[in-house]
C-alpha cells in the first residue's frame, strides 16, 4: 500500500474514508458538494507561541447535533450517516445516536434526500438506506437490529469501484426518482 | 424579554449568536433545519484520564473548505457565510476568504440558495446578499470592498427582531421567489 493525499487502493479504506474520496471526486467534477462535519470541540485553552501557530492545550469532545455528512446535488439538499459493521447477518440499531435519528427525521420533514450508508465490512457489502425506515426501525419497540434481509429489500446495494470509490449518488438518484413517483 | 436558555437582551450578541439563536427557533417550530458548522480541528494528542471524560492537549486549527452555515428549508438547500464589520460605508472584501467564495460558487452550480448575511454593526443594519453578487464583486479586478450603496442595492435588508433574533428565512424567501422568476 503507498499512499498520498490519494489512495492507491481501496483495501483497507475505512467507509468514511471511501465517502470522503468520493465526495473530493464529486466536487472535483461538479457533480456535488458534500463534505464531512467536523467533530464538534469545545476549546478551553489555547496557547499562540511567538513565530509559530495556534496550539489548542486543553478541549474537550462534545456531541453533535447532526449526522456525518450532508451537501447539495442538483438542487437537492442531502443528509446522511455513514456505519460499519462487522456482523454478517444484521445491523445492530444501537449504533445510531439519538441525535442522528432525530436530525434526519427533521431534515426528511423539510424534504431533504436522507439516508444512510451502511457497510458490511465482513461481506464487503454496501447500503443506500432511507432515512424514513432506519428511523422507523430504530423506534419500534423491541426491536433491536435491522437483519441484513430487511435491508437488503428496503435499500439501493452500491459497489465500491474506482472513481468514485464508492459511488452512492447512483443510488440518491433512485430515491430522488423514487420521491417523485410517491 | 425572559428567555430560559438564551440570552436575555439581544444587546451586544454577535452576529453568529443572533443566527444561532434563530436557527434554534427555526428548528424548534419545524421551519427549517440550518447547523453551524464546527470549527475542522486537528487532533494530535488526547488524555484519557481514569473516571472522567477524554481532554485534548494538542491540536491544531485546520483550514475550513466551506462557509459557516449549511442546511435545508422547504426542499432547498441553503448555505451561506456571515460577516460583520463596524465600517460605515463599505465591507471590505478581504473579509472573505478563496475558500469560502469558492464554495459558494460550487454550491451555486448545484442550485442551492447561496447568501451571505452582513451585518454593520455600528449602523445595526443586516442585509441578505445573493452568493452571485458577492462572487462577482470578489473576484473583479482592483475592488477591495463593496459600497453600502451597492449592497443596499443587490440585497434585501433585515430587522433584527424577536424570535427569531434575525428572521434571515424572510429574505430568503424572496431569494427563492427570485430564482423562480429568472
Ligand atoms: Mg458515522
Ligand atoms: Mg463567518
Amino acid at each position: 500500500k503507498h499512499r498520498k493525499g490519494v489512495n492507491f487502493s481501496d483495501r483497507g479504506m475505512t467507509l468514511e474514508q471511501k465517502i470522503n474520496e468520493s465526495n473530493k471526486y464529486y466536487l472535483m467534477e461538479e457533480i456535488a458538494v458534500v463534505h464531512k462535519k467536523p467533530t464538534p470541540i469545545q476549546i478551553v485553552k489555547v496557547d499562540y507561541p511567538k513565530r509559530s501557530k495556534a496550539v489548542i492545550r486543553e478541549a474537550y469532545f462534545r456531541q453533535a447535533s447532526t449526522t456525518d455528512y450532508n451537501g447539495v446535488y442538483k438542487g437537492y439538499y442531502l443528509d446522511f450517516e455513514a456505519k460499519e459493521t462487522r456482523n454478517k447477518t444484521n445491523f445492530p440499531l444501537k449504533n445510531f445516536h439519538d441525535h442522528q435519528i432525530f436530525h434526519l427525521d427533521e431534515c426528511l420533514k423539510q424534504q431533504g434526500i436522507c439516508f444512510t450508508i451502511i457497510r458490511f465490512a465482513s461481506l464487503e457489502r454496501y447500503f443506500v438506506t432511507p432515512a424514513s425506515f432506519v428511523i422507523h426501525a430504530y423506534r419500534e419497540k423491541d426491536k433491536s437490529s435491522m437483519t441484513l434481509k430487511e435491508i437488503e429489500s428496503h435499500s439501493y446495494e452500491i459497489k465500491s469501484g474506482f472513481r468514485p470509490t464508492l459511488p452512492y449518488l447512483e443510488a440518491v438518484d433512485k430515491l430522488i426518482a423514487d420521491r417523485k413517483s410517491e
